[in-house]
């Protein structure tokens, strides 16, 4: 929805909640995707939210549910905590199984109890299990609604069989097992269309199946689907049962979460921390990095501290000193920005691992030589003094050396422990090139101090 | 496929190569899946890469087409150029439309003349009509293989139609037109299985429709696909003629792709630049941007040297100098990535952008004052002066301020003058917050002179 049209119907839902003509407010919103009736509520205030919802509920309960899986959870169990037990309840059977978790997590677990004991046993079984699974594993993103049918059944009564089991949200394939439950081949709902009536399933079925685990991490879940151009990957257990399907929208949902922590968590940042919060939230969650911060940023004052004498004879030095620190930090970003989209998005193993080391320490030697000598040449115009530009060009010499070597070893070192490899890595490298790179400018300075000072 | 497993492939693949058992080479490869010969092709060196794909191209045409498709643009041009012009041209007929026009880039123009003229003028039409939609917009990424019929057209005629029609590779929808060609509506294949034989496409469409046209960049068309949870979504012209589709797998590499655009901007990477490029090209795209931060970097020298003075007073500024400007790169950043982020993934209008800067401003003033406070404590601790700590805590506050405000701006701004929102960020904020910390750092230090020195 355009932003012109979206401010245009916040404003007339805000008339008709503050007139009261509810009939007008759902004639305008039954025109909308449950997508852009979630976005429009962002920008309402509470009470409004609350209003739109009772309405939509009152007259549409699909489309109710439906905005429901749309809104963030917590945003979406904040609505509905207005409502009584019986309603959530009955909106929770019309909305798809996977969404239901997530909301949930976010009601008071009184409530969420008696929600729970209102569904009826199957779906309040179901729902509970989904919750059983890690969270960020493909059991808590996966969906139970899906077709299934046996391998021996034929290809019109598979079609009588679904359409039986009713409308199941964005499946593209019937997925075939055998008598022990088993999943042994996939058909897509196009072959069925094509195929003969009295084919049977396992006859037309393609058994080249791509799945995954319950316990696979979500980003290696949505890594499959994108790498084998899949719409959807079924989910199976230790016994090769099928227990549910992961789908493309989910998948994209995975990898837009995929990316922004990986810029989030290269600068530091929370990554739940959104432009959204209170200042308050955001200080809090912001302020213990950036204390962790400045015990990192503090190791360059101690340095700096200990060639106070050089600087004292030559305040030059002071002069270049952040020039120095200011290039390492800009060129080992680049290599750090190269490793964490390389780890997130490919196949890096030791071996290409270790070529990469070796080309970006190259990289940085070359790049380091050439803006070494322009740098020499320049303060050497400006100045006049040979020894500063040899003193300036060789700590930057040594600082991009180091910068390279540290912005591909940073992100390898936080994976091989099993972190986040983007986690901190540009203030760690920071605080590194800082410290370096003032280290070696210094203590050139330092060697060279009777032809500067 | 697991890394362990491609390895041992590897090694196989390149034993049957160098022994010339053509049969078994095939017999290893045929089990694969296209995207996992295309992976393992990366790990072979060019005389392999031709031999495996000369093997595939005899023994089975449909797979190497689909192997091209899944190689990237560059890499699958290299291949085809091996090859004889009327190989090129079968192979072509094969591969998804979407999928040809980046080969034919990469392909000598000369070749590309023939082998568009081997095709036959339909396809070769079709292919060069793709080519003119700009690159980066809907036009170029859209499929033009996608199933449409007449409104009036009725259920079993359709699957008849789509039938003769034959395999269209990710097809989960059938479009309806009107006599004019205009889309009026969408039918889902599962719809269609379930309708009864003699109803019209026109009485059981979903006229719900959600389109993109041919000049629509592929960001936006990726967001629409993303926010509506879409399998694929229809490219129209102004007339609303049906074009093309853009199928969910491609929205992913786009998502992956700005992905990556928008963390190697903020660092200011060439889009391009790869871990596996040679260190000459890396070189060469990455000199020309550390050229100009070596100019943006070049601001602070020239603050610290109008202070010399100062510091020749008092050498314990220059000690701390390097930890205002650190804070203030990493708050900066900080705001920076939620920001970009933010601008990526969300829509951000004027109204919510003055309310971010409203928040961040508040933010960083925030742990400016905290942080400001915890440092001027310990300074006063270490080196018994109040004033020194005044000055620092001071300094710390202006530039977390300001921080936080050109964290905020330059995105916006960027956006505004039509540049990518991350475009060199962190650099110009590095630039702001070096420049802007020891000036306020070292200002405040020639006021409070003589209690410091």
């Amino acid at each position: 929805m355009k932003l012109q049209s979206l401010r245009l119907i916040i404003n007339s839902v805000r008339k008709f909640i503050n007139m009261g003509a509810y009939t007008r407010l759902w004639n305008m919103t039954k025109k909308l995707h449950a997508v852009d009736i979630a976005s429009l509520m962002d920008h309402l205030i509470f009470r409004e939210k609350i209003i739109l919802f009772k309405v939509l509920n009152e007259k549409e309960k699909r489309k109710a549910a439906e905005v429901i899986s749309e809104l963030e959870p917590q945003d979406a169990a904040e609505i509905l905590k207005e409502l009584p037990v019986e309603q959530i309840a009955s909106c929770f059977h019309l909305t798809p199984s996977d969404d239901v978790p997530p909301v949930l997590q976010y009601l008071p677990e009184e409530l969420r109890d008696s929600v729970l004991a209102k569904m009826g046993e199957k779906p309040s079984e179901e729902i509970k299990g989904l919750l059983h699974y890690e969270e960020e594993t493909a059991g808590r993103i996966m969906s139970q609604d899906f077709y299934a049918l046996n391998q021996n059944t034929n290809v019109s009564d598979a079609i009588t069989a679904m359409q039986l089991e009713g409308e199941v949200e964005s499946a593209f394939y019937l997925y075939v097992v055998d008598d022990e439950n088993h999943l042994v081949g996939v058909v897509s709902i196009r072959q069925l269309l094509f195929a003969r009536p009295n084919s049977k399933l396992k006859d037309i079925m393609n058994t080249d199946l791509i799945t995954v685990n319950t316990k696979t991490d979500q980003e290696e879940v949505a890594r499959k689907v994108a790498d084998y151009n899949l719409v959807a990957i079924p989910v199976l257990d230790k016994e090769n049962n099928l227990l549910g399907v992961v789908t493309v929208d989910d998948v994209i949902d995975v990898l837009d979460q995929e990316a922004t922590e990986d810029i989030y968590k290269m600068v530091s940042l929370d990554t739940s921390d959104r432009i959204q919060d209170t200042p308050f939230k955001s200080i809090k969650k912001r302020l213990p990095f950036l204390l962790f911060s400045l015990l990192t940023a503090s190791l360059s004052p101690f340095v700096v501290n200990y060639f106070k004498a050089t600087i004292e004879q030559a305040v030059t030095l002071a002069v270049f000193m952040p020039l120095v620190a200011a290039l390492g930090g800009i060129s080992g970003n680049q290599t750090i920005a190269l490793m964490v989209r390389e780890i997130a998005t490919g196949q890096t193993d030791w071996l290409s691992s270790r070529k990469a080391l070796a080309k970006e320490i190259i990289v940085g030697l070359g790049n380091g030589i050439f803006i070494g000598f322009v740098i020499a040449f320049i303060s050497y115009f400006l100045i006049g003094n040979i020894y500063i530009g040899i003193i300036l060009g060789g700590a930057i010499i040594i600082n991009l050396f180091v910068a390279a070597s540290l912005g591909t070893l940073i992100p390898l070192l936080l994976r091989l422990l099993h972190l986040d490899p983007a986690l901190g890595s540009v203030n760690l490298l920071t605080m590194c090139t800082d410290t370096i790179g003032i280290l070696s400018f210094l203590g050139l300075g330092t060697l060279f101090l009777n032809y500067i000072s």
